[in-house]
């Protein structure tokens, strides 16, 4: 009896302990590891396209409470003003010089290319999906569309979206020309949408692109709201071709374009009350920002960089300074605004830091932890921020100061123009870069020429990778 | 013993009645009129440089907060591109065309002009005054200097402030050129500080006008807590030469021009709280733009117009679009943004109607109520926009198409350029006027021509008042 109701005590012990287990060990993973983290990165998005950052009629109430309940940066950088580097940048905290994606011959990949993202980068995929992140990413890839370059091989568990910018797969019709972008129809391109490793829809139905990558991600983040998780959400728009889904077609002030980002807008928005639904908000790290500045050679299919000069594809302001507005309740400030320098380079070390994850050291990082200033301990730690276009260092800022070695609009122009002494601009009494005042200043650009010169000590060219192209079929 | 009793008696019925009186007559007074009224009008400031407007350094979170308890606007014009017609139209309600308040020899009004304002002009002060409102005017005037052309002749109970420009009445010195404004002394100006129509000070310590502006308005609410107010508060400032108060120098990171007008962003804030302090909020509709867009051709001392086209002195929209925000907690709704088209010129009739003051109808009134934009209750009731420079009418906008039949760059260009057909622009898609779309718009251009035309029709100029001068010493 004694020994029986032993054995009974002992198998109940074992039953409450496996419940135990079972109902504990997510929230145990959860207390080991950090936040999670969510990247909602638009695509072409112009500096002055929100709201928030002063359009007049693009209607964003969605990423203006963001902002409002989080932090809006005022000087956050994409590290590079385009697709294939800026992607490449972001989810490495690398220099796309570094990983070679980049390249004097082609501005991006494209679908005929064979490179991609190479093995050996460490995407934040990876580093997480290390510490026990479930990792997802809905939405453009853009890093290489073979196989061997697919999320799923680079630290993603999972993939739902477009290989490459959904420009590109054009069904071949030169008399249409330019018309196609202007008023789109989804049979011009035949750009496919993934799943996995495999093709779901050819060509992809683009104008429900934006309400398939919300649906995905609000699944995944229900699917995982007892575990930490990364989605890495890079929407398709507001790349030309501009789509919109039914009920955002025509609404907007703004045209197409404008339809377009409200329809983003509402993304958002939705993704934010998820994570409050499931009672995530307060344990989850979101962060918005888009990829590079508004295309402006599509005219009104194009954003505005607001008061920045130039665009897409150029190192001007306009070209590569974006939104940028993160958000965690109860971590970050309610209305905050940063004037600090800050980039996408910035977000690799500061999620692996907040994710108590090691930072790679056998290779150079650019990305500089931001926690300081999400959390207002301090000042930025990023002294310096490098303007690349494709391989060529076009130009340096830091502090107030930019100089430019180099200068080319982003497209129409074939050849940039040498400037030395270098254009030398006060980003602070000068956001416009319209009053070079290099010659009052020459103890600024002997500092900034000592930046340069350290920076190229140090730096080793990657394998390029934008180069190779696929045998003709 | 009873007739005494009853003497008394009446006696005393007759002090109570006294008291009651005293005590109860301006709150009655109040009753029977409508709200006080603030408008509070930057000189030269730019569409893009308040942070509710994107500007990325400026640091303006009183007006922000103005914004975030009040009304937004995005497509708010003053009538004129300069100073002199854009003043005259903001306290007559009609285009300075009408009363002569406008030249095509000299844009303003000089220190040697001997026009200003005619006396048969009514004024929104006038109006008021006849309505049983405490006015004062505290700023610039630059609607005539000569005695009969000042406020106090113009239905201003007090006026403290400058006559004209803080960079007129320049001293002599043609070998510091335009130095003079990029590292301006109070000494370079002999511009005078005025009491009633007394010169206070002169020249007047520019870089104390913003602070004392501030204690004269200040002073003026709590001397009229009990009574209806006008107080018409136009700033000097940020009007070239930039001057700042020892407390706000070197304090922004937009340099001088940021100092100029964070300073006056602070002054802001003190007027509201001194609204607040005196429970006047609830009763007070307070109103803040500027007289026009940015002097772009002082660079860094000039403001920026954000996405939009040119600055100060021109007909693109960065001459004439303004920030507009109306404030009136309890009654306008707490952090509204209207894209709807409204002008300085309707400030006039909406202050008139609320007041319940007759709107005069022996003249053309160009403005029209914007009440049912501020309350809610409907869409704004302004079909168009005419845009003059001087005595020409350039362009005209009706819905979100503008037709530009004249063009000129704010400063710097001698000649106009005509446009037959006229550039056609769609500023909801394109805000930056950039891609003209006349030839797909014929229908549209059609429109507004037979606009211009009713406009024209109707339109009898006013005797001029900026060519004549005074005689020379």
């Amino acid at each position: 009896m004694v020994s029986l109701f032993k054995r009974n005590h002992c198998a109940l012990a074992l039953i409450a302990l496996c419940l135990f287990q079972c109902v504990m060990a997510p929230a145990a993973t959860r207390r080991a590891a950090g936040p999670n983290f969510v990247i909602l990165f638009a695509d072409d998005l112009g500096y002055g396209d929100l709201g928030c950052y002063g359009h007049p009629t693009i209607r964003t109430p969605n990423l203006d409470r963001m902002a409002a309940e989080g932090m809006r940066f005022t000087d956050f950088y994409s590290a590079a003003p385009v697709c294939t580097p800026s992607r490449a940048a972001l989810l490495t905290g690398r220099l796309a010089i570094r990983s070679g994606m980049c390249s004097d011959t082609r501005r991006v990949l494209f679908p005929n290319s064979a490179g991609g993202l190479p093995a050996e980068e460490i995407t934040l995929a990876e580093a997480l999906k290390a510490k026990g992140y479930a990792t997802a990413c809905i939405g453009k890839w853009h890093l290489g569309h073979l196989p061997q370059y697919l999320p799923t091989r680079h630290g993603f568990d999972s993939y739902f979206g477009l290989p490459y910018s959904n420009d590109m797969d054009r069904v071949a019709d030169t008399e249409l020309g330019r018309a196609i972008f202007l008023e789109p129809k989804i049979e011009y391109w035949r750009v496919p949408l993934m799943r996995g490793e495999s093709i779901l829809e050819q060509p992809a139905n683009q104008a429900t692109l934006t309400r398939r990558y919300t649906e995905e991600a609000v699944q995944f983040i229900r699917q995982n709201r007892t575990r930490p998780f990364f989605l890495y959400l890079p929407y398709t728009m507001p790349h030309v071709p501009l789509f919109a889904s039914e009920r955002f077609s025509s609404q907007s002030a703004r045209g197409l374009y404008g339809d377009v980002v409200e329809e983003m807008d509402v993304s958002v928005g939705q993704i934010l009350d998820a994570l409050r639904r499931d009672r995530l908000a307060g344990n989850t790290l979101v962060f918005f920002t888009s990829d590079n500045g508004p295309w402006l050679t599509y005219n009104e299919h194009g954003g505005s960089a607001g008061l920045l000069r130039d665009g897409k594809g150029s190192t001007w302001e306009g070209g590569m300074r974006e939104p940028g507005i993160a958000w965690w309740p109860g971590k970050i400030k309610a209305g905050a605004v940063s004037h600090e320098l800050a980039s996408t380079l910035d977000v690799f070390p500061t999620f692996l830091t907040l994710a108590k994850a090691r930072i790679p050291n056998d290779r150079v990082i650019d990305g500089v932890d931001m926690s300081p200033i999400l959390f207002g301990a301090g000042r930025g730690q990023r002294e310096a921020f490098f303007y690349y276009r494709d391989t060529e260092l076009f130009a340096i800022r830091k502090g107030p100061y930019k100089a430019h070695y180099l200068t080319q609009t982003g497209y129409g122009v074939p050849k940039p123009e040498k400037h030395d002494p270098p254009l030398l601009f006060h980003l602070g009494h000068d956001p416009s870069e319209t009053h070079n005042i290099a010659k009052s200043h020459p103890e600024v650009l002997a500092d900034l020429a000592q930046e340069l010169e350290r920076h190229r000590r140090d730096l080793v060219p990657g394998k390029p990778q934008l180069d190779a192209r696929l045998e003709a079929n």
